[in-house]
């Protein structure tokens, strides 16, 4: 029988309240909590929290507080990662992040969604869907990345868009729900 | 004649810089602040503050940091309400959320508003709407709820979605400003 | 030879790691820090912080924590300025508001942005430009203003609009990205 971990993990109907997730989520709300109370003249600290608490990342990233992460173990950063200011990634399922991102500042990413039946909701279980964003992606300041959705590479996110569905490579996306707005020609 | 806090609450032109009503807003100020400065280990302390701090409450709610209110009193929440982190509430009027309500992380309702011409506008008064939710209501992350807004019973509000209009019971609205996407048959 | 901060406040590309730059960065970051741990009974500090902060103020201004800017000193507020809770200016290019503007909760302002073309972007040199806000505006709560973006006078942005393109006086803009919706008849 799987664990509620297992279930969430495989993108099935999980309870939240489970003892395991819960230890590991107050894990994560206190190391985000210490890394947002470093201050600038703390860089190698922040490394450290964030190589410590982020399922993989490479050498060179840099996130500005406040970070907010619901485990932190399943947002897989590559190479040469930077985040402004005040990034939310709710990361109940993985989220995978290319090399040569970069994020503006209040960028939210979501995999958590509940059942939209109303009672189905209100029982409790709730599961989500990754989130997978290709290399030399620009995602601008105040997007949201809904659960589900893959964004290809080179891909620019316009400011305050709101990311419902795929992506595909090389395109500028804005608007809410955010479309295509043009294609960039390398 | 009615006190600036009356005036306020009615919906009328007031003053925000009535000696009353910055006595009151500097006391929820103060009970956020501290509520912000709690740790995922402070449940206990994070709900006597609540139910200190809001108009009602349930017996189950959470709220994780940070939380922004104007005055909290006028906050009324129903059973099992959850916020994700990072609400903002400017609760000039009444803000009544149902039972079962849950809201995604970044969730800002106002009730504030101001007169739309420039020279009413510059002389300070201010006004108010309320805002009512039903029972079963899940707002989306980054989901805005503007002044003088009903929504009705197991609405499904997108994330980023901007409501400038009543929703009626069972339906999805998401964009900005948010429209009804589709129907929940239950 | 231009300093990368002379290329930077001229619009052209330029390195945001250049020592000074750097250094000025961090000076920022460590005023805006301590300005954010100031409390509701710290009126006078604050405005002190943000008088030796901001390129230039008038006398009457506030600003609910937390901020976020990123040089402050080319961020230039008229008189009488209030913004609420944790508003974010980017001023790598001059940020100029004019008097009696007010800001609703999480308002960000982006001068900052980077070259669309992918191989062009990760090289890392990045480039700004100017935001003007003229008098008496009113930008509503989560509303985001681009890099290079002219607003008029008496001009209301609604809550949670994104403001792509210039915007003349005396007019009503809302949407993603941010459209007329009436004019203002004074």
């Amino acid at each position: 029988m799987k664990t509620e971990k297992q279930k969430m993990l495989d993108g099935e109907l999980y309870k939240a309240w489970d003892p395991e997730l819960v230890r590991e989520q107050a894990y994560a709300r206190r190391m985000t909590r210490m890394y947002n109370q470093t201050t600038e003249a703390d860089e190698n600290l922040r490394v450290r929290i964030l190589k410590e608490l982020l399922g993989s990342t490479g050498n060179n990233l840099k996130m500005e507080p406040n970070i907010r992460f619901d485990y932190g173990y399943n947002i897989h950063v590559g190479e040469n990662f930077f985040a402004n200011f005040d990034c939310t990634i709710l990361d109940v399922c993985e989220v995978r992040i290319g090399d040569n991102c970069m994020f503006g500042p209040g960028v939210h990413i979501y995999t958590a969604t509940h059942p939209v039946d109303p009672y189905e909701r209100i029982k409790g279980p709730e599961y989500g869907k990754p989130v997978m964003i290709g290399n030399n992606v620009w995602v601008g300041g105040r997007a949201v990345i809904n659960p589900g959705v893959t964004i290809g590479n080179n891909v620019v996110i316009a400011s305050g868009a709101v990311v419902t569905k795929d992506v595909p490579d090389n395109m500028i996306v804005g608007g809410n729900p955010a479309k295509v707005i043009k294609e960039i020609h390398i």
